[in-house]
């Protein structure tokens, strides 16, 4: 069951909190959660649960929640697993909203678990009451002190409260990730855990804290994803709001998904899937625990998303200049040329061993005159194709790196575009100076890499967001009439699992794409008949739902010039089949425009368990076979993303003109993209598979045409 | 110049220091070295040069090195730059050995600058005096206190001592990388730093450090290299010592490449050389200063170099282990299955829900239960195909996370396997634990990507250096005899600047590489005898200097099936050529045996300003220019080198008889790599460029034909 943000509401900002199990053993999971709420200072009603005290840290306790004489939002579940699920009816019976479950012994222990997690998952369902966990390590919400969990990472006070939601599939790592980040000095709105996920899950927690209006940012760790099409409307509304998302999904490896798969249990689909939805909609994924921190720690501190992917870089020596001019071109981000004016503004306060170019070398130098560095960062800001600035300083230590540091701080409040700083140098020699950074809420890296990565993540991202908005017309092909989808239906009903090729043709041909003239001869007359209509040369081949490897059979023939030589394909094609097939269902010999010169390219469609069709490109035979030069998106396609797939393929060139060949017709490609695309939304829940190879590409404005079709209903 | 490790010896040890223009301005240039010498307790004499003072902190001070009563070993020189070269020549006069100049102002600054550097590198050749520098920042000796330096960085006090020798091109950034590893623990032998490089140069000091007992590693900080094969020597010698060179070599991106031209200077040969040189010899390239910096923190503390790639992995949450697992496939290491008796006893200690495969998951109920992971971490490390362990604790804090970490410090004591901890929580969480670790000489990251990737590198350094020391037979190809050499030369000696492809297969041919059958035919009647002679068909092409592109010209004729045919030709294809340029020298009209049926790849030879020549190779056609499927190996190559540059195409599989193909003779390209190879490097001085395209490879055991060949002379 999905929970709206709406829903959630009570969720995350709970009016008073039940503890189930509340005991006064303070160190352990029954007795945290109390003395967390307690000492981060939450403001609701707290009611411990327990029949065995009266009083627990100067709160009162009750047996049960049902002995409570007021109403209860939400309850914390501290029991034993065998107790849950009877915890669970009491909640509902005293009308709590949600209930979180600590308790491990689910569906990750065995059967037993399995079956009891079912039980509650079926409670949740029946009642309405939205359950989290089990096998979780709770919420916070860290604004006002509510702290439904029971990590070590929440002994830390104050917590530090900020702009970023989280949400965690894994309870150990995702708190200890937390911790990290709140001592790298990230500051958080909200956190959920969200463990074996019987009812309330990732998804409906990230769109909430989406919603919220002080959290800027959603981070969340991830080892499977449950809903595609949930998570497709998320990146919708978080590009729309301008508020990043950002995954570290794990499983990417064969055995890290293996590893996935039996630690939550959950169905992943294919990383390859993951990575191209992932692109497709603008969702930052990260490799690695500190780069998920350090984006989130620098968009905690940045007034705005930068606006496009020009970088603009200082530096007080040359090497680290290198370093991040290397580090930019690695992740796709500019490094704009300077025009001469500013170039000789900077030249003018720059020693003769530095460098105007961007990336600009002020040298250790700069700190001699007391405004020369402001002026550089003045010049860099006021160009208007750099979009951000990464300052890297190395040894200014003493006073002349607090007046660095101070000079950087004036500079963010006097603009807009973003600035971060790598300032590499040790905590004990620069402390100091990186306190002033700090305090004036300039984000400071130490590795000059990691800063330009972040910066460069959120410019990618800002860019993008920009290109997303400013699509008026996505040119994308209508809605499918009716008809059309009445039609295909049928074609599909009255064929085998695997259609022949002349079906599938034909269930294409009523999505507008384009097949060769051609039909299904059932005597040597009615093949000529055809041949004569399309017009020669034509190809010949077997037509029967129970022949799959038709040259196998001797039941292919090509670039067949006349009348007699059809008849004389016609009879030897059904021979041939019938030889070598006793039993096959001869339904007769497909006749069909013989397409020549074309340049073979493949289209396919497959089902992902979470993300539904996927639509996959690339060149004919070895360059999908051998190379692995494909291209892969998640339906619905955009016509950007058709024109995308097509121009990312490394043998693009090849269809683009490459060495004096002809340009072919990749618009005509890409609407057979995007028509795939619609028949795969249309259908998805009839066809499994279709693999057009090859769909011949004919030079630009001659289109193309599909030469054999491979469809797989479900 | 060359400089020995031998003759460094006073260099990096000097019994006595020369500080030329010392001043009492302890925080600047002059003032700092006399200050740090002092501070760290340097044990040498020390000799400050300057006639404006007597005696500068309790140390006589002399007016000038010729002064000095005793010998002087060596001098620093912190004086303007205007005054360097006379100095430098009162230190010749006094005999000194070496002198290390800081002053920038020399060939990075402009036309005056570079004189005065000529001036300066034209002294030290003279007189064999080592000069360091200038516009570098000076030497350390970490072991003794002799600090000739004055970065900010060596401010703290004490440095930490360690086994990690340092080499660095930039100053500024240089010394902070080493003031970041010194506070992230890092402990080192010797650091120098190279400035513009007039004399000493980086490989001078890198192979210093390599001979020195008391280093185990060293790292260099690189914009450019000067001397491929002194390089190429370094790193066999590092193989032989088991002493991993790791190097940050920065100028990757086209823009960081002039970036780094223009700070140092330095001619920058193509980052894909650097590339390939660095994998070929076993260096370790990093992209950032912090895997440089992990790295060398996890050499210092493991007992000895992993010996191959099989990594174990333990963790308490199944999250880090999935993110383990990404890393290590990444990474190229492998997880090794484990026996059924390592699985059962793993089993054994933990519990359902947790994970006796590799990684295994321990879960946190490890901590329940005394002797549960020293079990485990016992259990994996006797597992023959576990080279190296990761441990990745999560949120373990207080007694049990304490007992933990002395659990691991006790198991390093136990085993040669090294082992790398990642404790995923801040310092202010888990200091004590941390310290624990720390103080028991455990390596441990944060991040779980960072640890495995740091023992990922040490791992395959481990494995490349025992397949090196295991080659018994190299299987290269043997010496070349002095009369081949000999008619090579004449050859070259006798051709234009780019030879006619009947030269360029001449001198192939000399060097055993198989060229069809062939022969220039100035005649009709010669062109019918060479034709019988090969046998038919053949292929006939003009035979001219002149003309580069002998379709165009009409002077290429194939598939000639007798000798009438021959004939015919012949007249035909002189006539075309004569048309096509009357003034081109017709040599006559080369005959050649039609290959039929081979495979075309391409072998490519170039050279690279600092490693010489380079060797290409690739399928032919779109797969080199327009995939960009390549490998490039630096000469000479061994045969190992061959078969793996011609593996590691992604083409690879249609040379092996993928999809029903016939596996190609790819013994035979090896082969013709190798001669190749030997023929670049006897002839280094004379060829410029090879490239025989294609290469025909026929099927295995019938070898290989060069079709074309274009040879260019330098």
């Amino acid at each position: 069951m999905t929970h709206s943000p709406a829903d959630l509401e009570r969720f995350f900002n709970p009016r008073s909190i039940a503890i189930i199990g509340a005991s006064n053993k303070f160190a352990t999971i029954s007795g945290k959660p109390l003395r967390f709420l307690l000492e981060h200072g939450y403001k609701g009603k707290i009611y411990p649960i327990n029949p065995k005290y009266d009083e627990l840290m100067g709160v009162k306790v009750y047996p049960s929640v049902l002995a409570v004489p007021d109403p209860i939002d939400a309850a914390l579940i501290a029991v034993n697993y065998r107790l849950v699920l009877p915890m669970l009816k009491q909640c509902v019976e005293k009308g709590i909203k949600y209930a979180t479950v600590f308790a491990s012994g689910f569906a990750e222990s065995g059967p037993e678990g399995k079956e009891l997690q079912r039980q509650i998952g079926e409670l949740a369902r029946e009642t309405g009451m939205g359950v989290c966990g089990p096998n979780c390590q709770g919420m916070v919400n860290l604004k006002d002190g509510c702290v439904g969990g029971f990590s070590a990472s929440l002994e830390i006070k104050p917590l530090r409260v900020g702009p970023i939601g989280y949400v965690t599939q894994s309870g150990a790592l995702g708190y200890s990730i937390f911790n990290m980040a709140q001592e790298s000095g990230v500051g958080f709105s909200y956190i959920a855990s969200t463990g074996n996920e019987v009812d309330l899950h990732t998804l409906d927690f990230m769109a909430y804290m989406l919603e919220d209006p002080s959290t800027r940012m959603v981070v969340a760790y991830l080892e499977g994803i449950k809903n595609g099409k949930q998570f497709a409307d998320l990146t919708d509304r978080a590009l729309e709001l301008g508020k990043p998302l950002v995954a570290l999904k794990v499983g990417r490896s064969e055995i890290g998904m293996k590893a996935a798969a039996s630690h939550t249990g959950s169905l992943t689909g294919s990383d390859a899937t993951v990575e191209a939805f992932f692109n497709q909609k603008g969702i930052l994924r990260t490799d690695d625990i500190e780069d998920m921190i350090d984006i989130a720690a620098l968009m905690q501190r940045i007034p705005a998303l930068p606006q496009g992917k020009g970088l603009g870089i200082i530096t007080t020596s040359g090497g680290a200049g290198i370093l991040v001019a290397d580090t930019a071109e690695e992740i796709g981000v500019d490094l704009p040329a300077l025009d001469p004016d500013t170039t000789a503004a900077i030249e003018a306060v720059i020693p003769a061993y530095g460098s105007a170019l961007n990336p600009v070398d002020v040298t250790a130098a700069v700190i001699n005159e007391a405004d020369d560095f402001v002026k550089v960062m003045q010049a860099l800001v006021a160009v208007e194709t750099i979009d951000a600035l990464v300052i890297v300083v190395t040894m200014i230590s003493g006073a002349s790196g607090a007046q660095m540091a101070r000079d950087i701080v004036k500079m963010t409040g006097m603009t807009d575009k973003p600035i971060v700083v790598a300032w590499t140098a040790g905590e004990r020699l620069m402390g100091d100076n990186l306190q002033i950074l700090r305090d004036g809420e300039v984000q400071v890296f130490q590795s000059p890499v990691r800063a330009t990565k972040a910066m460069g993540r959120l410019m990618r991202f800002g860019e993008f967001r920009n290109q997303m908005l400013a699509r008026t017309s996505t040119g994308d092909v209508e809605e499918t009439p009716a008809e059309v989808k009445a039609r295909a239906l049928e074609i599909l009903a009255g064929a085998d699992r695997a259609l022949t090729e002349h079906q599938g043709k034909l269930l294409l041909a009523e999505y507008g794409i384009p097949v060769p003239g051609e039909g299904v001869a059932t005597s040597v007359d009615s093949a000529v008949q055809i041949a004569d209509g399309i017009g020669y040369p034509v190809v010949m081949k077997i037509d029967s739902p129970d022949i799959m490897h038709k040259t196998e059979a001797g039941g292919l023939r090509l670039d067949i010039g006349d009348a007699d030589q059809v008849r004389a394909a016609y009879t030897e094609i059904m021979s041939n089949s019938r030889a070598y097939d006793a039993n096959a269902r001869l339904t007769g010999v497909l006749v069909q425009e013989m397409v020549i010169g074309g340049t073979e390219v493949i289209v396919g469609l497959n089902n992902d368990p979470q993300f539904g069709p996927t639509v996959m490109f690339g060149l004919g035979g070895i360059f999908v076979e051998i190379m692995k030069d494909v291209s892969l998106r998640v339906t619905p396609l955009t016509r950007d993303d058709a024109v995308s797939m097509i121009r990312e393929i490394k043998s693009f060139p090849i269809l683009d003109g490459a060495r004096g060949r002809a340009k072919l017709d990749v618009d005509a490609i890409a609407d057979v993209l995007l028509r795939v695309s619609r028949m795969a939304v249309d259908l998805r829940d009839h066809v499994a598979e279709l693999d057009i190879n090859p769909l011949l590409v004919l030079p630009q404005g001659q289109g193309v045409r599909v030469a054999d079709a491979l469809v797989v209903k479900k």
